[in-house]
């Protein structure tokens, strides 16, 4: 999969994209990530890209040419799944979207600055916005990171072990249960017993509880969306409930 | 204000901790950012600081002594007036965490990494949680950026002009309006007469109307918790609207 990030900032990009689990999807070649700077596009010599907001107000814009000037150039080379401006008035970001995005082959982000794009951009090149969450940042680069992020470790043969990925929260619209390492027993507090007891299909069925229980608690909200077998204890491994057995 | 973030992943957080508003807000003397590095705190001479998760499974835990290692050596050093986990299963970070978070001196940013910490860590140390969407990211690393980011940039004196901050989005629980710069004419796409029109009172009429349209379409989810006053033309500047004049 390959990610064209438009930007202002490249430079803010390097790290998070440069490590983890980011990096290693680079490495085993699964994923390719570029990163273009906006200032290569400047409207002069002075490296300008941005310019005040029409009406009057605080807060510059970014110019319309160099941005078209960079898609230009990336739509002309290929063809692209989606291109996705980064904003706080876009659709929010879920699971749900980084799974369909994971799907696709190249898609184009294209990070806001200042107090984002000019409108015609919008209309002109973009595809999709996504918006990561109900809150203000700098820019757009930190949102393309967690995009990036997100989907990157969902492309087969990132994560060492497939299982990890299906097994976080929000994948079947739960919160994840409690997680214990060793110590077993830590400044007085001890795992749960369950958990050392080596009886698989109990461990399941506990975390399922605890799931269900911590979700109930904390994000009531996403169980409205749950099917009903959802709230049944989990299935024995390698085997299917029969109907109407009595629990 | 000062943060102190917990990472098994400092050199991730490096560049979007050092450009940009934040990097500005730290050169001000207005912010201090200090990352601690947990394999500092590694139970062995090999940096051990994760390990299998009890009861099975893919996925490992964070242990709890490097953990608790690196918070007791901050909580010696100062007051913290919160220790926050970045985590899925948290209360979801919107702009009205950033203006609360805004208001504190010391914060404690704690970045869970593989299939999290160690419960015995939230039970113990945690005072508040925080998601930044119902989506999975390898690690709370962005988290902590994205908090961090958006809370430093409504630190007084860090942005150049004020008023830039109070009408993003969401300050108002509305989406901005579209925003236009130049060139007036773009690809014989022209910006909205009105915005050229020097009609200030117009202009701002104008604005309201778009951010209330674009909420509706985009967002009505956000109108709900609005006072009807919201819904009505914004007050000339400098002046307050009568009681009961008919508009």
């Amino acid at each position: 999969m390959r990610f064209d990030i438009v930007t202002c900032q490249p430079e803010l990009l390097r790290s998070p994209l440069g490590h983890s689990i980011v990096q290693r999807a680079q490495d085993k070649g699964l994923a390719e990530i570029h990163l273009h700077d906006l200032r290569q596009f400047a409207i002069n010599k002075h490296g300008q890209i941005d310019d005040y907001v029409f009406g009057g107000g605080a807060g510059m814009v970014l110019r319309p040419e160099p941005i078209a000037a960079c898609l230009d150039g990336l739509l002309a080379e290929r063809r692209y799944d989606a291109v996705i401006y980064l904003t706080p008035d876009g659709p929010t970001f879920r699971q749900g979207t980084a799974n369909r995005l994971s799907l696709l082959q190249n898609i184009i982000l294209l990070c806001g600055h200042y107090k984002g794009v000019d409108e015609r951009i919008r209309t002109t090149y973009i595809t999709d916005e996504i918006s990561i969450g109900d809150f203000v940042l700098s820019g757009g680069e930190l949102g393309a990171a967690v995009v990036v992020d997100a989907v990157v470790r969902l492309l087969p043969g990132v994560l060492g072990n497939e299982e990890s990925a299906l097994s976080d929260s929000f994948q079947d619209n739960l919160l994840s249960p409690p997680v214990y390492t060793r110590p077993a027993e830590w400044r007085g507090q001890e795992v749960p017993a369950i958990l050392l007891s080596g009886d698989t299909p109990k461990v399941e069925e506990w975390r399922h509880e605890q799931a269900l229980e911590r979700t109930r608690q904390r994000r009531p909200d996403l169980l409205a969306d749950l099917p009903a077998e959802a709230f049944e204890a989990p299935k024995p491994r390698g085997t299917r409930r029969k109907p109407y057995k009595k629990l």
